[in-house]
């Protein structure tokens, strides 16, 4: 089958990738559409070792599966592939399971192919009112949701979400949507037009006063974010960490300590509720997507989303 | 009056200082006990800048107050003086409040003297039944507090504490009275040996399984105990700083995002609870003195509180 091939920081496009074979208990997809992530990105640029066909964003169609009733539906699929036995399973932690294998990004191959395999119990059903185009944006959008997952943001509490780029503008989107009303700082003209269209506040870091945020949400995965973040929190405030940081990050821990500041990582969300967002039409997804690709094509695709200010570049199998 | 002075890092005993004149609202206590704080011996290393009279741990007698009823009762006092009238101290954060002084630490004289004045909204009777080597552990164990003000511990979580130095012995005795039987990693057999006394576990670092800890307390304010926190802690686990750190800390955030782990600064905590602790007998705290000197000899007793191994040293004005 057709398929991108990363390794050792090479990415290529291949004709000649077998078609996978799924194991027990795994579905094969056809791929409809995949997204390009900045974790992609990064892939590429090598700040993870993974080799193979990359790809963790993808609508697709069930090819086959043991369990009846799945092959012909369109899905969409949870990245993390769990042993399910473990403690960290058995305690309802999966997307932690030190077993696991994550799509496109660790011991499994990905979507930007013409087929994957996924466990079933990572499926779920698109419902028909869904687009591909939207479904495509369900596993970005369960990450944004799992901030609120993890930090429970009272009434009236002050949210500010640094970063206007694609993690940015869900998470923002899915506080709005729950009402927390957030203000978005934001370095470009384009993506804050598209925030204030949606209804959501921006601001220049310069214009936010300083210590009065309750929840500051960190989207850029840059060092000097998590510097604003900070000047802007209030003391017993909490920072939500939603993007990695490329190498070691040097912290003034005795001022988070002193300010009794609370730090919370957060990574992978809940689908279901993505999808129902997606699909009660509550928040829109496709003004984000900035451009569109063939699969052969997929490594213009990738240079077009490393572009300064893309948002989302959609890959289609 | 004699007091203990620092400035330039350097500190001295001296007799000339004049007797402090209380502000509205403000008590002028006499001092009976003070202790030293590892703060204490950081602000004489010039970590912080303060200059003046040292001590925010003491238990005294009101000498005058212009509230009815203070004169004369044996007191322990809140550190942090608060403006009462800004938006922190309005959302009922008033340690946090940014106009803030705090006894010996900034801004404001503190405990190492034969007197001290501070707001009367800030003293707290202590209660008969309490000794004065008691009571003086209060302002500590208030701040040991503090981690259970702000981490819900669940019932059979698995909870570390990392230190067995004074910090590390108070927070996990109030662990341990709180039922969370707590494991406490230290290096110091004499200590440790104390906690066993109390009747609480201890482990070396090297005989804990990695990753599986629910909740880990960090009282060393060393990197070396982050990191072990770090591997100590479960994913979507809560690590509680609950000392400072000597400059930055060079942190791997990202692993704390694929970890969805929790950070949380922690400082001052309520007196009330712990004034009740120490009046109901529940805990034992005075196996933590280690010496006593009286003020004229302050000088000794900081560098007898610097020794490697000696928990706490108590200050007799």
């Amino acid at each position: 089958m057709r398929a991108l091939w990363l390794e050792d920081r090479a990415l290529g496009a291949r004709g000649d990738v077998p078609l996978p074979v799924p194991p027990a208990g795994e579905a094969l997809v056809r791929v409809r559409l995949a997204g390009i992530c900045n974790t992609d990105l990064e892939l590429v640029k090598g700040y993870y070792p993974f080799a193979g066909i990359p790809g963790h964003e993808f609508v697709g169609e069930v090819v086959s599966a043991e369990t009846p009733g799945w092959a012909g539906r369109r899905v969409v699929g949870e990245i993390n592939a769990s042993c399910g036995s473990c403690p960290t399973c058995a305690a309802g932690r999966r997307t932690h399971c030190p077993a696991r294998t994550v799509l496109g990004i660790k011991g499994r191959n990905g979507a930007m192919a013409e087929c994957l395999t996924l466990p079933v119990a990572n499926l779920h059903a698109v419902p028909d009112g869904v687009s591909d185009e939207a479904a495509v944006f369900t596993e970005p959008l369960a990450a944004a949701l799992e901030v609120q997952e993890q930090v429970a943001i009272g009434r009236g509490a002050r949210v500010v979400v640094i970063g206007d780029g694609k993690l940015g503008q869900l998470v923002s989107r899915t506080l709005a949507i729950a009402g927390h009303a957030p203000t978005v700082v934001g370095r470009h003209r384009r993506k804050l037009a598209l925030l204030a269209r949606a209804g959501i506040a921006t601001a220049a870091a310069a214009d936010l006063a300083p210590r009065e945020a309750d929840v500051v949400v960190e989207c850029t995965g840059n060092p000097d974010g998590l510097a604003l973040a900070r000047s802007l929190v209030r003391p017993r405030g909490t920072i939500v960490l939603k993007s990695t940081y490329h190498g070691d990050v040097t912290v003034n821990l005795s001022a988070i300590v002193v300010d009794e500041v609370t730090l919370v990582g957060s990574r992978c969300g809940p689908f279901a509720p993505a999808l129902a967002m997606l699909a009660g039409g509550a928040i829109t997804v496709t003004d984000l997507i900035d451009d569109r690709f063939a699969l052969a094509d997929g490594v213009r695709a990738f240079a077009r989303a490393a572009e300064h200010g893309v948002l989302k570049v959609l890959i289609a199998a």
